[in-house]
């Protein structure tokens, strides 16, 4: 059990130092930055690049809303989820924990901002209320699923999920950032939550609570396409 | 035959809502917008990430064109064309509608505008005429069929079909977006149609007619290519 | 033959289409074009998708110092050479009439300027002179035989050659296209050099010259990497 | 031996050539240049290209700090690191020598300046300081190891390594150009620093010291990944 909540600390730990940091130090300078393109491609291939390392030792969830997903799918077991959950905000606060530490030696720091939070209302990049980004977080999630719990099913092209996995959650980036900067995984939520100025904390329950009811969406609606795959394929 | 007509609602989706939803909602921002380059990423990654998701469950067409030129080339079912078509179509509304609302909710909400619908002449992004739009839907989606006939055949490297399929979106919109904001998906361009400003209604038949024929041309460029390997490659 | 010729017209009419067209129609667009970085994607993913597509019809060369390398390589017979540079220079031209098609029916039509063509000194992007333009295109063609060589040795991964090749053939762009808009491909500099304006033709026999001398030196360095491989590995 | 040493010749020569190549000539130019991502893909797919090719002649490190950490993690001859390190230095020597060649032959060339060196206080990008820059370099390289070590892994889908390795070295970029234009790779940072004006030689011991600190980190962690994972996978 060492490893699996080793590497689901790591792995989350890089997702949240790739994605968040990427955009609190490199999104918009001006010119040369990377835009929401590269912070969107930021976090999508810390997820890609994280499942192909340690994907063989914890199954590469790095996200409380994937953990439940799957034990709602019936592919991880009940009785882990706490840990996972416990090693993935770990993992998220730690990586936070780093990026203030860079942030604040910068010659001209002036307070952490928005720190790559999520958020609605006035905390939203482009003025979205909170149903808005509820929505968002709970169709995204969802699809997330779908996506993860097909890649990786016995029938899908083996070695392809993480990159299936990945593109995806890029994809979901380049759609909700402008929405609410994007969750769709309550530990990356918390981790930057603690160290930014404004409203995160007190938004923070949205971006648990959306992703979470997402991610049983998803489980179900893969249920209906794999019912439905076994009823038409009885042979197989 | 629910779980494929459903893999192909979830899959058509997605790419509308991925697809169309990151030009709507954040092609345009101002130094961290993701630009055309960012929305034809979005296209063919979203057939990417849902082909590898589900189409080990209906083929992973989400595009009434792709489901004619497979038929027209003896690699799908005549009898399913219909409820495929249908499903696709169905997905690009629900896509559409959850757009809006979304949009809708701005704050500074005035309109959808264009809604990222396809057109030509003045609904042209760079002002090209009804004969370059249906020129080049035609000779792109029968590009697109070359890639998915030739990716998905039996001699071709496992697994990577999804990869090479998307990504020729990907490149079919690089190419197209300034041209009529690229279709090759008569589903795709028919779901935003339903909720834009302008003429996009009007001109919708032509992003059916075009991407139709430019399928089945892609057949047919596909039959040369694979006969003659059959000829010169007899006793394999 | 027949196929394989067909392919290799189709996958350089691709090449072009793709590449010199979102260069010409995409790349410059204020606020949202595609720039440098979508260019090189394009010519690069244009070799990923077809090599998948048509790669086992007939090798997906689409350039004649492709086919040149692998047959001082050893890998290419010599009889085929000249029908596969036919092919390949016949696809470019039709790419490029079909896009100077498209582009003389845009409302604003003002000469076709550049159109993408390769060139040096006063046709340089950033005034690089004949000799930068030269050097550059050997190394760049050589590099990208190595890539090719090693990339379908058959003690490389299987599957992935069409992945290394296309990204090796858009880090080429990214590094080159400032010099001379980048050649290492003989039949793309000829298709765009007979519709553009400017010094193209003038200069087309540097990037013939180039890169055929760029792919006979990756060709030798491969075989030193071969070679060794070889007396090292001796009892496999 | 002589095809491994040249294969680290060629490789971290490609690193340097399309990496640092990229930001020297690309990066900066208004509206079409690449930016930070452009130059974050170069570094991240010159990686990727390369280990396709001669990964299976070399093992394709291209990097110093690589050849350690895998030298700790006991996947490498302790007696091959001498020559592998001065086989990568030497091809980054001779790809800023080349870049330097390319450079000066533009016709308003006026100086190296900082020719994609790294550095920190008055050589930083955003002006981040020695200890960030120190900080950032030793944990970016511990996780560029536990990736290198977990891909490659028995465990890990075949083939994708090269996939995950490289698309990490574009991540570990996104976040750290602005802080010291990201080394990693004491290798890349000697090249171009023999060239550059301004303080890179004198920084140069920073760009040594903490990639091979991280290197030995990364391998430490990987232990603790893989000796868990064999305890509690005991009958595998």
């Amino acid at each position: 059990m060492f490893s699996r909540v080793l590497a689901e600390f790591v792995g989350t730990f890089w997702l949240v130092f790739a994605g968040c940091g990427s955009a609190i130090l490199a999104a918009g300078i001006a010119d040369v930055g990377i835009g929401w393109l590269g912070v969107s491609l930021a976090f999508g291939l810390s997820v890609t690049t994280m499942a192909y390392a340690v994907g063989h030792v914890s199954g590469g969830h790095f996200n409380p809303a994937v953990t439940l997903g799957l034990t709602l799918a019936g592919r991880f077991d009940p009785k882990d989820v706490a840990p996972y959950w416990l090693a993935q905000v770990a993992g998220a606060i730690a990586a936070a924990a780093l990026l203030y530490f860079i942030v604040a030696g910068q010659a001209d720091f002036a307070g952490t901002g928005g720190f790559a939070t999520n958020g609605f209302a006035e905390a939203s990049p482009q003025n979205y209320g909170m149903v808005a980004a509820i929505v968002t977080e709970i169709v995204l999630t969802a699809v997330f699923l779908v996506v993860i719990l097909g890649a990786t099913s016995a029938r899908a092209p083996a070695g392809f999920a993480p990159l299936a996995i990945g593109l995806t959650l890029t994809l979901i980036h380049m759609i909700s950032i402008p929405i609410d900067n994007t969750s769709v995984n309550p530990a990356r939520s918390t981790g930057v939550a603690l160290f930014a100025e404004g409203p995160a904390l007190l938004q923070l329950w949205v971006f648990w609570v959306a992703p979470l009811v997402g991610a049983a969406i998803g489980a179900l609606v893969w249920q209906g396409l794999e019912d439905g795959y076994g009823a038409t394929h009885p042979a197989e």
